[in-house]
Formats: structure tokens, sequence, C-alpha cells
């Protein structure tokens, strides 16, 4: 695998214009790169110009193209396949403190990546601070970086006063993506053209990913949890005519156990606002995209009463998205925190406590089933345990639990099994 | 799809011959019947002739060919996609009480079929009746029906006196894989024969399957869960030169919080001596592909300390495989229950407790992330309950949980990383 296009090729230089658009299914494609042929090209490299782990980004570059998730389906199981075969996956490198940035040359210090970073970072900050506050106790901080290119920062609260598991990850992704899945997202494959010939095989094509996701969920169960994530993606190529794109994805979905119509207001009130600030498009698509993604298949449910999801989005000047995605990670604070202040010290009942648990239990079985970030981190070897810092400290598998009819518990899966147009006409 | 050539078509002859180990690939491949379809063209079929609940013997059907995983693979996110678009899944039809028989027609009542199935009921009846005496509380039974053929019965015990959650399934199959699957595995695909012509599209193979399939999980964390599953297949096709295929597989393997040496020692041994009675090579083959089949990828630890496991078997008569299924299933009292009696009122501290849950939690994400047979049962409509009863009523995540070195944790992680060749050497 080249992967020496991404530890050592020149920083592609990004040119957003609306061209963009056509390139951008590519973008969504991901690779998973040699670790040990990384760690040979990027010795070269300072070691605080922190590097790839791939595993937290792996959820940014996944969401929306059909012909590159197949690709990408094949290719991953090549990866774990070959994975298997080195007899073990190359571990990341934790270090002693999170550094000043986590782009990996001096030539990414400035432009969107410098950007995007420097969004999250203070997103991280600001989001943990008000955490913080709340529960009365500090996150545990790890950070790490990988041999071959990019790095990471998660915060981790467990078994605070209010918060059950709370955590936060930023990261940052330096990769190459395989032929294959760039023929296969721009259809080149099934015209038969650039079948496996020596030249295919040996070019992939690079990206950069970078983005902040999250997880929250508290003790009492009357306090909703909530998840979010923002990110930025780049592809490029050495190669005339090669994939040149770049888009942005994220989102921002609640977790009740027991549904209040005026925090569901609430909660996607300040989502809506948000997106209203930009354009009054975005909060209708981006709320049925999010009903539509977080979605137990097998169970006929939600995981939640959602919020907002959207991915792919290029199709306006960057720095407009850059400011949108900053509102929206903005945004987490004022819609959710108000809730859990106003639940963490609600009474509850030991039925209460297991139907959280529960509910908890779905959650457990969408993250691990369907969440694609979340299945393709494990399987290929990301840190696992950022990867499943989403899963709560504890849940419950009963046999046929079936909730009384008429009762709060039937009401909160009827708004996941049929979640309501509009949350504002109830 | 052609599923009236299940409903309706002729009961195939299966002749047990060594040819059929060639036809025996196409076995594992299994196909997700449109429910509509069978509907339809199993009205005319008697209630009592109890058919399909295809979700529990999906399991039965991907454990050994790449091929014909492959295949699976992509036909079975064709037929999510096409549920999906179906907006919703059939669902079974539950029944007052289980049937004599669950097979479908007078024609199943002799030969391995009939063979199979009083072997799975009488299993599950003396199981069951083990564990009852142990327990002190009695198993929920539930049965159910699909109008499409094959039917099957659970029976759970849930927060018993010794057991969290145990559960034991028995279930019948009828079913068709699709053209495509077969080609796929037979490799005419390659050839480029057969490609997605009409008369290619039509043709469906029918299969039988038939299994038992149980998970117990004790309370005491000292006392550690087993899981078993034995099961029938057969293949078939109206047309002309197409597969017909049977086989037999299964396995019973332990997962233990706590690693007791003599405990693991007689474990593997009852099974070894059963194992030996039919065929001194089997249990070394059978706990080796054990080993390598309960693995957690992402933790790099298998989920327990395994057992025996196989799959594929058809090199030999028919009759002595089943002779050595039952045995096998009958084993499962000897090798277990003891070791329940042994540990059932042991003492145990609150951080023992934890640490079991924190164990369940990789059984979850084993079943969720890797089981075949629960992956696609969930992901293409089978009975979720009766599926996800593997779940423990329970489970744990704890941030980066790290066992303290030279304690019992740790010596439990070390044999599920790196399980001894020989379990009798120690």
């Amino acid at each position: 695998m080249a992967s020496n296009l991404v530890a050592s090729g020149p920083k592609p230089v990004i040119q957003h214009t609306k061209n963009d658009l056509q390139a951008s299914c590519s973008a969504k494609l991901r690779s998973v790169p040699s670790q040990g042929a990384q760690k040979a090209s990027c010795l070269k490299l300072k070691r605080s110009s922190f590097v790839a782990s791939d595993a937290q980004l792996r959820s940014t570059l996944q969401r929306s193209c059909p012909k590159a998730v197949k690709a990408f389906t094949v290719s991953a199981a090549a990866a774990a396949e070959s994975k298997a075969e080195e007899k073990g996956i190359e571990k990341e490198e934790m270090i002693e403190a999170a550094p000043s940035s986590l782009l990996r040359e001096e030539a990414d210090a400035t432009g969107m990546r410098a950007s995007f970073e420097k969004m999250i970072r203070e997103a991280q900050d600001s989001i943990c601070a008000a955490i913080e506050e709340i529960d009365g106790t500090k996150f545990h901080e790890d950070a790490w970086t990988r041999p071959g290119g990019g790095g990471g920062i998660s915060r981790v609260m467990q078994n605070g006063n209010v918060f059950e598991k709370a955590g936060i990850n930023v990261s940052v992704v330096y990769g190459t993506m395989p032929q294959e899945a760039y023929r296969a997202a721009t259809g080149t494959a099934e015209k038969g053209e650039g079948k496996s010939t020596e030249q295919g095989k040996a070019g992939r094509i690079p990206f950069f990913a970078a983005g902040i996701s999250s997880v929250m969920h508290p003790k009492n169960p009357k306090a909703p949890t909530v998840h979010f994530n923002y990110r930025y993606f780049e592809t490029d190529s050495q190669m005339e005519g090669g994939p040149r794109g770049w888009w942005f994805g994220g989102g921002t979905d609640l977790t009740p156990s027991y549904l209040f119509t005026e925090d569901a207001q609430h909660f996607h009130g300040t989502l809506k606002d948000t997106c209203d600030k930009h354009d009054e498009a975005f909060y209708p698509r981006f709320k049925t995209w999010c009903d539509e993604y977080f979605y137990n298949q097998h169970r006929g449910e939600r995981r939640g009463i959602g919020g907002v999801f959207f991915d792919d989005m290029n199709d306006r000047d960057p720095e407009e998205l850059l400011a949108f995605a900053t509102d929206m990670a903005n945004s987490v604070v004022p819609a959710y925190c108000p809730l859990v202040v106003k639940h963490k010290d609600d009474e509850f009942t030991e039925t209460e406590k297991e139907w959280q648990q529960i509910r908890r239990g779905r959650y457990v079985e969408f993250n691990l089933v369907y969440d694609r970030g979340t299945t393709f981190g494990l399987k290929t070897g990301g840190r696992i345990e950022s990867i499943l810092m989403s899963l709560p400290l504890t849940a419950r598998w009963e046999y046929d639990q079936v909730p009384e009819e008429g009762s709060e518990e039937e009401k909160l899966l009827e708004a996941c099994r049929n979640p309501p147009d509009d949350w504002f006409a109830l």
C-alpha cells in the first residue's frame, strides 16, 4: 500500500469551488491504511506533528453514498482479514498531554484544516466545562498519536454525580483510500475502466478528516442522553484526474427514557433556531435525515427522539459551512444542558431505572449493530476505548419486555416508533 | 420470488452419499424468503403443519464457506432493503402451546428431518429439566409459527434463584436461497455462467434447517455462562443439476468470569470424551475451531475459554453424525451443570460482580458485532426476542478498564487472549 503518499506527499491545495460537488461522493470513501507501512514511512516526521487515530473518525467517512458504502465494506473486510493475518494491530501511542495542534505539518497550520481543528478543540473545551459545572467532577483526559499521522484527545467522565458516563473526543486522521473505492464511487468500475492493473493497485487516494464526537449518559432516568458529532473531510490525489473533494457532516440527537414534550420542543427548537440562521431549509431536511439514520431496524424504532443529522455538505462556500458547523457545536450546551439541570434530581422508582437500563440496551444495539463509525472502527483496529466510550456504563436486556398500555414507557416508545413530523405542533 | 417452490413443491429425496461433499458448500448459503409471497402460497397448508421462523436458524446457515458468506451478505442486504421498502416485517404468529412436531408435512415425519427434530426436542426437555432442578424455578415457554413454514419453541428463565437469564430455543425453518447465492458458492458466477437472466432470477433453491440453541447466564460471578447450538441442514433443487446438500453443525462453549483450571478441564474433558467416542480427531480440530470462531477481534480476545465448534459435517454416514450431535447435546448437562452447582453459592465481592458485568459486556459485543446468526437475524427480520435471548440480563462498559497485574481477572483475560493448546497439560 502506497501510504507514503500520505506520509510524505505535499499538502494538497484544496480549491473550494462548486465543481467540487461532483467529486464529493468520493469523499465519503475511506481507506484502511497499512499502519505498518505508515510507520515505516513516517518515522521522519517530527514526534510533535501528532498523527492518525483513524478509529474515531471512521464514523465520518461513510454516511451517505451507497456505492461508497459498498466499496468500503469490501475494502474494510479485506483490511480486517489482512490485519488478522498480521497477528495484531498496531497500537496507538498514548502521550502525556494534549498537543497544541493535532495537525501533522506546518503546511496544515492555515486554511480549513486549521480552522476546523481550532473549532472542535474549542467546542471540546467549552462543552466539557459546562458538563463539569453541572456534575461537579472533572473529565479524565487521554491523548494519543499514531506513527502514521493524526491524533486524538478523549475526555471521559465516569460515575460522576450527575453523569453515569460522558465522553467527548476530538480526532484528526490522515489516511488513504484504495483506488477500487474511488472507482466504485465514481462509477468507473461499472464501465469496466481501471480494473485491477498494477497501476490501479499501487495508487491510493489521500484524505484528511477531523471531527468531534460525544455521548453523555446521565444517571437519572428522567434526564436524557445526548449524542453529537461534527466533522470535516478532504480528499485529494497526486494523480492527474484524481478526486478532489471536501465536505462537512454532523448532527446532534437526544435519547430520553421518558418523553417530556416541552423538553423535546426545547431541544429541537434550539437546533432549529441555529439551523434557521443559516438556511430555513436545513432543519426540516436534517430532522428527517436524523430520524432515518438512528433507526434500530430490528426493533422498528429509532434510538431516541432525534434532532438533526446532515452529511455531504459542500454545496456552498466552505466558510459558510464552517460557520454553520461551529454554531451547531455551540448549540449543544443550550439545547441539552437545561434538560439535565431540570431532571437531574427528579425522583424515580426502581421500575423507571430499569426502563432506562432497557433503553440503554437499545442504545448498545444501535451502536454495535448499525452505527457505521462504531462497527468499522471495531473491525479495522481503531482505539477501542475511544470508540466504545459511547456505550453506557450499564445496560439491560429483559426477555419480551413490553410496556403497559397507556404508560409513560409506552409513550416514549411510540415517539421512537413514529416520530412526529413536527415537534412544535404537539 | 418463487417461494411457491418451498410451499408447494414435493419434499426432496435426500440421498446421503459422499458425492454430497461437493455440494455442501452451497448448503451454508441461506435465503431471506419473501414472507409475503410465502404467506400467499401457504394458506392451503394446515394450521397444524407449523411453519417457518427463520430467525433462530439463520445462525445455522453461514458458518464456514467464504464464498457463501459473501453471497449471503449481498443477498441479505438486498433482502433487508426490500423489507424496509415493504414498510414492516411480517410478524411470527404466537401459538398457545408447542405442537407435537414443528415439521411441515407428513412427508417429513420420517427420515433425518424427523430424527433430528426429535433429538433437539428431547434435548430441550432434558436440559431444561436439569436447569430447573438447579434453579428451583421453571422456564417460561413461547411457541410460534409463520405463515410461510416452520416454527419454534423458546424457553426462557429470567431472574431465577441461580440463573440471571437462561434460554433454550428449538426451531425448524423451511426457506429458499437465491440463485445468485448458489452460483457464488459454486463458482459458476466467476466463470461468467448463469448471469442474471430471467431464468436465473426466477429459480430459488429450497432448504430445510432445524436446530437447538441456548445461552445460560448464572448470577454468581464464579459460575460460568454456557452456550450451545446443534443444527441440521438440507438443500435441494427442483432444477436439473441444482445443488443437493446436507450437513451437521454445532458446538458447546464456556464463558467464565473467573478461571478455575479444574473446571475448564472438566468442561473440555467431558466434551473431549464425547468426541473421542466418535473420532479421536474431532476434539483437537473442533477445540481450535471454537477458539477461532468466538473471537472478539477488536478486543484481541475470545469471548470465553472455548469448548468445541464444528460445521459442514457431511463426510460420513448421516446416522453416525446424528449420533454424534445427539451425544454432544446430551453432554451439555454433565459438562456444565456440575460447575454451576459447585459455584452457585460462592461468596463474591462487589468488584467481582462488576468484573462479571464487564465480561457480560464483551459477550454482548461478540454477539451483536460478530455472531453471524445474531446479526443476520436482526437485519433480516427474525423473532427478535428469541434471537436476543442470548444477551445477558445486565452488562457493563467501563472506560479503559484494565485488570491489575497478577489478579484473578487478568488470569481469565490471559486465557481469553492466549487459550492454551491443551487444557489437560496445565
